[in-house]
């Protein structure tokens, strides 16, 4: 028989830290966003069981609030249980089988990651690239379904690394007319950024929690449309993913309730507020609060001198890039803002590492305050820094 | 240039939900568990950004309770943004290559996941199986490990489907005798039953945040010995998941600090402080008390007269299958304490289905107070319900 040895503890990892104190930061980067203070409260209620009648109706009650918020009537709508990134990569692991071509469209770093994640599934990756701060036209997507006639096109709605919206007319159209289905990342659009997934064709989507939503991070909302699931059902062999397998998850957020997975309960109670919350203020009014603001950024920063990165009819609501004007280092000003004032806005990332800030004004953190808040420490200190910067060098 | 047209926003799935509120639950099933209250205090912070120095701090602090709790040295121990299913994932995605030939020993309901997941990943999957309800000899394991040289053996050492704990003894020894990687799923294990990941020569493990660790469900910790990271360094292609591959979770976990996904932070808050109150603890006194309690629980349900499934010597602390008595309708009762008295017990999975009810007295929730209490019910309201039930058939 197998016995059982208990070895001395080893004391070596165990260290005697204090209990959690968290500094206060205003978050006006590319996420995550500040949570609404009643999602945080949400958040601690004590849990209760995956299987709980009332976990069970809290479910369809998160579906719902997310069909409204994405203007979808998809019946698979779900948050899936990680975090935007983990959704990301359910769009791909369930539509995609080996050897299917994937026409990715490049603007920016997330839609390099979409072609990565498209790899790993052993697609026959395709790509059209655009410079980091534009957006696609029409007349190149349709040339590039018809010189690839991909079985799926990905595209980034609102590309968390350049601050651009990609307009949406039309491309929906192209999908059905060259038989592919659309799968689009909304990360930095849901609730902040007007999305009709129905009315615009989309066949699979995700999001995050952390940004429009004003949730921390840790949910990747999902969905995926009719068209999609045929795909997914004819499928030859099982979904490579286990964890994000929509077929399997559909019996437990579908009507069986079979048990899949552990669901994270308190996240969900915390997204189920944040979009009750957005359903409260209503997507009209939660789209023109972030177009307001956004706007009162941009003529500020426009005062200022600063400039930003994309012109203004592709700005996303939700992020703006801001060029680092020369003789500021622009990592030492994002330092400064953190540590001196307890507020974080973003640097860039890939190309445009090094010559952009990323300015997130997202959710619960899309206020007038914020920006005027914002505006002033660029008016006061960044000139001071520039300066100090200069001295310095 | 494409447009952006602006459609009438559908009110279909506009619902007017009222703010949440959650039933209070006394969970005593196979996890959830309770959590801490300091621990869903620690929920509640507002968050900080994922690459903020604070954050990148704390993420270190995490893995060092981590590497305590697990009694190892491994360099690559985090917690998976994800459930413990994605962190089961996680060992598996990473390690296996197609047509590995992956050993997995099925004594109950995860077992027989790991099963499903390897077979995902296209190794050549072997099995031995037990009886549920029983653990495995050395000798059979030895016997499997000769017949089929596989080169990695997976096992569940505190397996939930079935109550039982899998003595560890000499099967790290074997596994390298016979050139394999121990995997070894420690979820109902960790924070409330001995474990020594080193001593025993185990090479990847896994386990979730919502039993022994009385965190909420929604992180998976994850560790890879050196011996593992090897195999992974070997590698012909990429990990065949984006989102759990350790090498790019890697250079964010380790001193790269490269951004990979924005991570659940607030739930790394909860589990920094549920991690931080074990260590205060201390293992041994953690282990004990978990022991303590379960003892009272199975001598108060001998006392009763109600059987328990798995031989005392292999009866896990943190969770007991009961044999539900003839004559009773398991689910109906679990029903009850559910409804009347807020108290949640399990049923069966799989082979035990409506055979067993699973006790759990996992971390927050081992106390001799939770024990009485259902102790107690179990002595007043079962022999009613049992007349109940049989007047109503």
């Amino acid at each position: 028989m197998t016995t059982q040895t208990f070895f001395p503890v080893a004391q070596n990892h165990h260290k005697a830290f204090g209990s959690l104190s968290v500094p206060k930061r205003l978050l006006l980067g590319p996420g995550p966003s500040n949570a609404n203070p009643e999602v945080l409260q949400a958040l601690a209620f004590p849990p209760v069981g995956h299987l709980d009648p009332f976990y069970v109706h809290l479910m369809g009650e998160v579906q719902e609030l997310l069909r409204y918020a994405w203007q979808t009537d998809n019946r698979l709508t779900l948050p899936m249980s990680g975090t935007g990134s983990a959704a990301m990569e359910a769009t791909i692991a369930n539509s995609v089988e080996v050897g299917d071509k994937v026409l990715v469209a490049i603007k920016g770093y997330f839609g390099h990651r979409l072609a990565d994640m498209a790899d790993r599934y052993k697609a026959e990756v395709k790509t059209i690239g655009k410079s980091w701060g534009e957006a696609f036209t029409l007349e190149e997507i349709e040339l590039a379904l018809i010189k690839h006639r991909p079985s799926i096109f990905a595209l980034v709605h609102a590309e968390t690394s350049t601050g651009v919206c990609q307009p949406m007319d039309g491309i929906g159209d192209l999908c059905r007319k060259y038989d592919c289905l659309l799968l689009l990342d909304t990360v930095t659009s849901l609730g902040g950024v007007p999305l009709f997934l129905d009315s615009w064709g989309v066949d699979l989507a995700y999001s995050c929690s952390q940004k429009g939503l004003s949730c921390p991070p840790g949910l990747g909302p999902f969905t995926i449309s009719p068209r999609a699931e045929e795909k997914l059902h004819a499928r030859k062999g099982k979904v490579p993913n286990w964890y994000l397998d929509v077929s399997l998850l559909n019996k437990y957020w579908g009507s069986d309730r079979v048990y899949h997975h552990t669901a994270p309960v308190n996240m969900n109670f915390g997204i189920r507020e944040a979009l009750r919350l957005l359903s409260e203020e209503g997507l009209e009014n939660a789209w023109n609060r972030h177009k307001m603001n956004a706007e009162r950024l941009w003529s500020g920063l426009d005062s200022l001198g600063i400039q930003m990165l994309v012109d203004e009819d592709l700005r996303l609501p939700t992020l703006t890039t801001v060029c680092i004007p020369e003789g500021i280092d622009g990592k030492a000003f994002t330092m400064h803002l953190l540590n001196n004032h307890g507020i974080e806005i973003g640097g860039g990332l890939g190309d445009l590492a090094g010559k952009v800030w990323r300015i997130g004004l997202m959710g619960y953190n899309s206020t007038q305050e914020n920006v005027d808040t914002l505006l002033n420490l660029f008016d006061t200190e960044l000139p001071t820094f520039r300066s100090k910067t200069s001295s310095a060098a």
